[in-house]
């Protein structure tokens, strides 16, 4: 099998040689982190708080995220990352021998962190000729007795997708039902195209995760929040108290600035990237991949009729890395292009993909040859 | 039991009410991180280093290290704190109904670990009238056939005691003839009054964790390393890459900074700090209490005959945090202070400890009434 790692490692090789490899492969916005968060993180420092803090975050900064949902600053566990929510979420829920219910094409780390704790994960394949629909049905057909969580990536990596509102309904009332808690990984909901409803404002005891990464390109600070049951915020509170034991303070100093600039710089963010996936719609949608037209940032789920492995393998020699959709479960037949290159380079970009699916025969299939409409 | 957690509220209820505690129960060093330091961390930001990185740490600080160490970059993990290091250690050798052979006292984060993996430590006691030696024969004896691992905290928390040469030369011999790898937990090697010698240069394949906290007075900063086998690294970084991902870069150019700066630093620390435990000595071994003069930074440990909850919780209301004994072993009759407050403050409080334990009769127990002897 070819890994994200056999891109990664193939794209290095070259550029040590000198080429130039557009990286589509990896989704991490171009954009700099807005110069008033990196103050706010400056001025901080400066202030000496350089010391040990809370492991569930500072209060300031939970009270704040608290105020926004209507809930309490108990609720709020600030975390390295919402990868790091994530993890102390399954690990809360998730005993050996037990499974997890993921609707997929789906995010790699959901696999590894079920694997690490011995659980496995049941898949819920969607396919983009349903334009990535999940079904509630199929979602309540995979739960069993070994059931302990549901995972719902909205806005979806790498689909990027949202959940239509009447599905997510449902699936939320069958989890109730069931009594199975959700995690709902909401990386990417504050520049979606599409509105998203947040699941901490659902009402029901389920596991919100959300991120910084994404919104404000703040990938590379580590910091992260979910809001959950007081018992599973302890629990996190507990894992990070063994691990790292917080998260730096003027991070979260910086964190609480970005929230202050939260509208400005991801309605900035929802231009950027929209301006882009039309752009990308628009010369992909002309080749022979079938294409959905995202709801959200920022990654495309082309669908190729062959080989994403080798594919993949090959674009890199010719400039352009890309994810095979095995890295997302059973999407051999896709691949995911991050649109995380500054303009210039994603035009070069998808020019290369664009010859590299011209199309050869006149369209036949109605899932090729242009854009799949919107749900 | 009265934790940490108890004193830490109490403290922070009184000192709401306007009281002004002197916190002798945390160890966190007062001095502000280096500005040159701060620096290196801003020049990071500002040219972008704000993205994902390595989960092994960037390759340029893993080989100044290796450098250092006569290793190879592939033999250091840069870890979100030292504390993680150990944790991924820990993880990697112990299993469920596995055991862990500790020298006590001993630091309370190794018993949270070992129990969160189904693991049980195994204390060997020393003692203060023993000048808390770790005797070898005493850890062999500790090793059963579920033994997987030995931990030693050099110089020790909370004793401040530098482990004597030949004994931690016989206990590195037993580990390798037992075939057990030591964890060498050396966050507070570099400002040692007494030389230390480094596991990693030891030539033997255990493993080494070292921090930037102490030495740097950069706790918050949430950056450590470990030093290992190429297998242990990997392990390490497979658990980062499902949890936290990356330290953020611009916080592993703000070490790379601080290692440029150590010798200078860590002497200035090590001044501070020297100065400090003479102060402590030179005043509570006028008193009641047993006294170990300390080989390093910032513990004192002393013995006082009493039970250390109560006494803790007491000196609360005369203005004094301390740690009780109990939080770290089988240790009821002592108490743990950190020399890392103001110099002002630190007068004032070794002052009330003082008036706490004025001798009351004449010295008669050797081990009362004066600082023990250096080993």
């Amino acid at each position: 099998m070819v890994t994200l790692y056999d891109i990664y490692e193939k794209i290095h090789r070259l550029e040590q040689q000198g080429r130039d490899v557009i990286e589509f492969n990896v989704g991490d916005p171009d954009q700099m982190t807005d110069e008033r968060i990196i103050k706010a993180c400056i001025r901080a420092m400066r202030k000496g708080f350089t010391k040990y803090g809370s492991a569930a975050g500072e209060m300031f900064l939970r009270r704040k995220i608290a105020d926004e949902h209507g809930t309490r600053p108990e609720n709020v566990m600030i975390s390295p990352g919402s990868k790091f929510s994530i993890f102390a979420a399954m690990d809360k829920l998730l005993g050996h021998g037990d499974n997890v219910v993921i609707p997929s094409p789906h995010w790699n780390a959901y696999t590894l962190i079920a694997e690490r704790l011995g659980a496995r994960v049941k898949l819920v394949n969607t396919g983009i000729k349903d334009r990535w629909k999940v079904h509630p049905e199929a979602v309540e057909e995979a739960i069993d007795g070994r059931t302990r969580a549901i995972i719902l990536c909205n806005p979806n990596n790498p689909t990027s997708t949202v959940m239509d509102e009447k599905a997510l309904t449902e699936i939320i009332g069958i989890a109730e039902r069931r009594r199975i808690p959700i995690i709902s990984d909401e990386s990417y909901a504050d520049i979606s195209f599409k509105e998203v409803g947040c699941m901490a404002d659902s009402g029901v005891g389920n596991i919100c995760v959300k991120s910084f990464s994404k919104t404000f390109a703040m990938t590379g600070w580590r910091i992260g929040y979910m809001i959950a049951s007081e018992e599973t915020v302890r629990h996190a509170m507990k894992l990070v108290q063994i691990t790292t034991t917080n998260v730096p303070l003027f991070v979260q100093y910086a964190a609480s600035e970005a929230l202050d600039l939260r509208s400005e710089i991801a309605a900035s963010m929802r231009r950027i990237y929209k301006k882009r996936a039309e752009e990308a719609v628009r010369t992909l949608g002309a080749t022979e991949l079938a294409i959905y037209r995202p709801d959200a940032p920022f990654y495309l789920f082309p669908y190729c009729n062959g080989d994403s492995e080798k594919l993949a393998m090959g674009l890199v020699d010719k400039g352009v890395g890309v994810v095979p959709g095995t890295a997302f479960g059973d999407y051999r037949g896709h691949f995911r292009i991050a649109l995380t290159v500054p303009d210039g380079k994603l035009r070069k970009g998808l020019g290369i993909l664009a010859g590299e699916f011209a199309r050869r025969h006149p369209a036949t299939d109605k899932h090729r040859g242009s854009p799949l409409p919107r749900a």
